[in-house]
């Protein structure tokens, strides 16, 4: 996979490119990447992105043509036709679905404003995607595009150095986890569940799936709407409704 | 507000903390921040942060011992009794609601995992406020916290340049925003809408609301739902039932 960012702030990307497992992944070729900034492509004397909003207003907006120059050079560039993702309040809520629609994808483009709202006009011709990370306002669309991307790079093949650590994760399986423990076993008198201690694997097992259902139950009713679930599991959620009553 | 962040891996930070709207709000003292490799904490001989989950399966957890820690050396020598955050697939969604109520603490601490799970002592015994910035998976908490971060720092007093630029955002309105346009009114024949160039401010002002409605309408119906309208609000909702219908 290739991605490119169109940014003002090229270096707020830095740090996350440059750590942990982004970094890994990019050194195992798992993905490349391009920073642009659409400054850069700007055709007027004094290099503005920028310019007032017609109909008056406060606030700046970034005018087409940088973004709609950028976007053609890269895809002329380019082999493939790419997905042009904008990032911002108005776009698609984002989900792990749209990550792993996203993962199949060979190119990747991304467009982050910083304060400014972005010309109508490239929305409607040169976005294929708009991507809200969720209902909170930020400075910029570089978080939301730093999101996006390690949620996606996580994905693809030879990203992660262990295969067999990205489908087990949270959202997979439509529950939020079990709780975990590790050693010590008694930490300043906080104890382990003696469950865990037991050596027992069918017990360990239900009791995880027990407390993976208490805790959607308890913080996330809603992602148990529309799941199947087997009988056992629909009498579990039967008695915490029945506790909850009581 | 002060900040701290408890990560294995503080350089990921560099980026946003050093580049526009946060540098510049840092700059003007609107927060203050400090990054804690919690592995500076441990005290086992060889640094370990985390360990094998007890009861058996796949990645590991991290060890109480030195987030504990780490975060009473925190407590102790603040004055005040801060906010301690994890960031983690299973907490609370965050929206602009407990963006603005964070704005309001003095002092917040982030607690991010990297791959690991936490062991559930720390969510019991150490984390006041549990969050997720949506449902998807990510490869650490990191980004999560800089989002966090992100959103409640530009709420503060003093740290962005123009105070009213705060309110007039996407969700402080409960709809998402109206197009927007600027120049050149005609870009390669794609033209901005008569209405904006017309003057007429009253004009200009209907325009928008209606946009802004049709907008949220079709793409998120759902913050409709229990939101006041006017009458003139409501007839224009019914309008665009009814063309959907046809």
């Amino acid at each position: 996979m290739h991605i490119d960012v169109l940014t003002l702030f090229p270096e707020m990307f830095q740090g996350v490119f440059h750590s942990s497992i982004l970094q890994r992944a990019h050194e195992r070729d798992a993905f490349s990447y391009n920073l642009v900034n659409f400054r850069d492509y700007t055709t007027n004397r004094h290099s503005k992105v920028d310019d007032y909003p017609y109909g008056g207003g406060a606030g700046m907006v970034l005018t087409p043509q940088p973004i709609f120059d950028a976007v053609e050079d890269i895809t002329t560039k380019g082999s493939s036709k790419p997905r042009v993702i904008l990032m911002c309040p108005q776009g698609e809520p984002y989900n792990q679905k749209k990550a792993e629609e996203l993962a199949e994808e060979d190119h990747l483009v991304f467009i982050c404003g910083h304060y400014e709202g972005f010309d109508e006009r490239i929305r409607e011709h040169v976005v294929t995607d708009e991507i809200s990370i969720g209902d909170y306002v930020l400075t910029g669309g570089e978080l939301g595009a730093m999101v996006v991307m390690d949620s996606v790079i996580r994905l693809l093949p030879d990203a992660l150095g262990n295969k067999d650590s990205a489908p087990q994760d949270s959202f997979s399986t439509g529950l939020l986890e079990h709780p975990h423990y590790t050693r010590p076993a008694d930490f300043r008198g906080m104890k382990v569940p003696d469950v865990l201690l037991s050596g027992d694997h069918a017990k360990i097992n239900s009791w995880r799936k027990q407390q993976a259902l208490k805790r959607t139950f308890e913080r996330r009713k809603e992602l148990l709407k529309g799941k199947e679930l087997t009988e056992d599991e629909a009498k579990f959620i039967k008695q915490l409704q029945n506790e909850e009553k009581d």
